[in-house]
């Protein structure tokens, strides 16, 4: 039997967070803690992949998940990403349009028998989902519409990731031309007409009480990133920590990687995200070095920093214990409510 | 003693509807069924406001609230507003700049001793407050985000209704020119830190799901708009209705009155949309004469149809059915979600 979500002694997941933030060690602290860990395969090389699968095993024998971003849509219109490449001048990579090594690791995450395999930004062929079936894997699908649940249905997804546009990081939506922007309330209210698979809800849950939210409109667990990014098994960036930590505004962007995503707003954002084409992942090649070089010198205005809409209430807790605390808030949340509609 | 939403019977709130939908009948039944109808002010002269009044005292001796639209900001652009005239071409109204009669407004409901004051799209003055604690009314501030939560406590009010992105309708925004995108269930974590006043949720709640969860992130009772606008009570027009019973997309607009509205795709909103210039009540009153002669033609193309994300749900059955369908079932999937977490 594939991996449910209702397993879980907590229905909590801990979202992949792409780019650094998710290590095996904080992975690992949230299993442990009977939450599901989740590893992001996104950037890295399959083998990379491999080796973070491995490392995680080193640290817990629980189930825990691995995500994938699905092989990208062809760039729309490449002059304007080549305009793209010229705005942003002298140390921009060069665009690059490929598919993050889908297919190596799919071998891989098949060959190492992992849990759950989510995918993010697309939907896999029902083929793929039925490789990974055979390989025991339970196949996890981000949507952020009904009408991609039910394409995620028909492909063969055991469970389904919801995710509200209050998320950070990149917009799950598979045709990024045209994104959805239902909030995460209102697309857990819409679903269930669309499909019977499990729901995960995701996009900008912090708290206890938030979590007691999703799972009252009829989710069977929260899936939390931001929430995670300031716990010290988190690779965040140090200068990425401190605005999490600030309540300032988020905003959807296309302007580090060419496909929508929520962070912070700063400089980067302002000057060049009215100006960035649809064109994922070229534009993420272009601005990959401007990026990597300010995030190094801690310059907050030159890299993204992927946020959800509540950042500012993420706790810089263990994640273990931040998994334990949410759970009994959660709990006591649901039970006090109860009582309190009871009464009449 | 104000009137508290804690005094309810059950937690829920009929969002005053502006335009029509909203009818002494409707928030008579929403009454009567034990949860809170609500009149809409604007667009009313003050005499037409306080003839609804004493319409729906005929029918209910049960507390009740009105809305009022805050006097707006001044227009920032008004060659902007001059061009949209153009645009729009034979039939367009004259562009006007106007309070809503609101001082005059202000005195009928003191006059009237109403039970609940809600204002929406600004703060009030806090002498404006005073002036409706004095004629014993509650006063509820519309906000969207935890700064303005922090000026409508600071200027008197007694409770918040926190509007999510998700809502159909005007942005309670303060300042329209930064709309937030807040989602309703980041507003709900965020907003504690802000203020300690009793939080009533608003934006795409229609499901008694939906409701169970804004109670369990701490809301105080939910506050549906949409969901009662197939009601037979209702005054929402025949075309209207036939858009909201569909899943068509929604989207934010300035199209129809130059302030931010949420409403489903027509054509009138993508062909002006883009064009349409900050400017309330201004843009309101050039696209009126259009907008009523669309709706009496019957042409959803032509007129607003303001909906929040989950219209799709909405159910034409009789408001108070409505009511008390809505409370048990959110009960019932708060009391199963609190016993399904209890579990471990």
């Amino acid at each position: 039997m594939p991996f449910s979500p209702s397993q879980l002694e907590h229905p909590i997941v801990q979202a992949p967070l792409g780019g650094g933030a998710s290590t095996p060690a904080l992975a690992a602290a949230v299993c442990e803690a009977g939450g599901l860990g989740f590893l992001a395969a996104g950037y890295l090389s399959a083998a990379a992949a491999g080796a973070d699968v491995e490392a995680l095993r080193d640290l817990t024998d629980r189930p825990f998940g691995v995500n994938l971003f699905a092989p990208p849509q062809p760039v729309p219109d490449p002059e304007a990403v080549e305009r793209y490449v010229r705005r942003l001048g002298a140390g921009a990579g060069n665009p690059r349009h490929d598919d993050d090594d889908w297919d190596a690791k799919l071998a891989v995450l098949a060959e190492l028998r992992v849990a759950v395999v989510s995918v993010t930004s697309g939907c896999p062929e029902p083929a793929v989902v039925e490789r990974l079936h055979a390989a025991g894997a339970a196949v996890w699908i981000t949507v952020t519409t009904a009408a991609e649940a039910r394409t995620a249905e028909a492909a063969g997804a055991d469970a389904l990731v919801v995710q509200g546009v209050e998320a950070g990081g990149h917009r799950a939506t598979f045709d990024d031309a045209t994104p959805s922007d239902l909030g995460l309330l209102a697309a857990l209210q819409l679903l269930p007409a669309a499909t019977a698979l499990p729901l995960v809800a995701t996009g900008g849950l912090v708290t206890g009480r938030a979590i007691a939210a999703v799972l009252a409109a009829g989710a069977v667990a929260a899936q939390l990133g931001t929430a995670f990014m300031l716990t010290p098994e988190a690779g965040t960036a140090e200068a990425h920590r401190e605005a999490i930590a600030t309540d300032r505004d988020t905003a959807l962007t296309r302007a580090f990687t060419g496909r929508t995503a929520r962070g912070i707003v700063n400089r980067f954002m302002r000057e060049h995200g009215p100006h960035a084409p649809l064109g994922y992942p070229d534009v993420h090649h272009i601005t990959a070095p401007l990026r990597k070089a300010a995030r190094e010198r801690g310059d907050a205005d030159g890299f993204h920093l992927w946020a959800g809409q509540a950042h500012a209430l993420a706790q810089p807790v263990p994640a273990g214990e931040l998994v334990r605390r949410l759970a009994a808030e959660a709990r006591a949340a649901l039970e006090e409510t109860a009582r309190g509609t009871g009464r009449v």
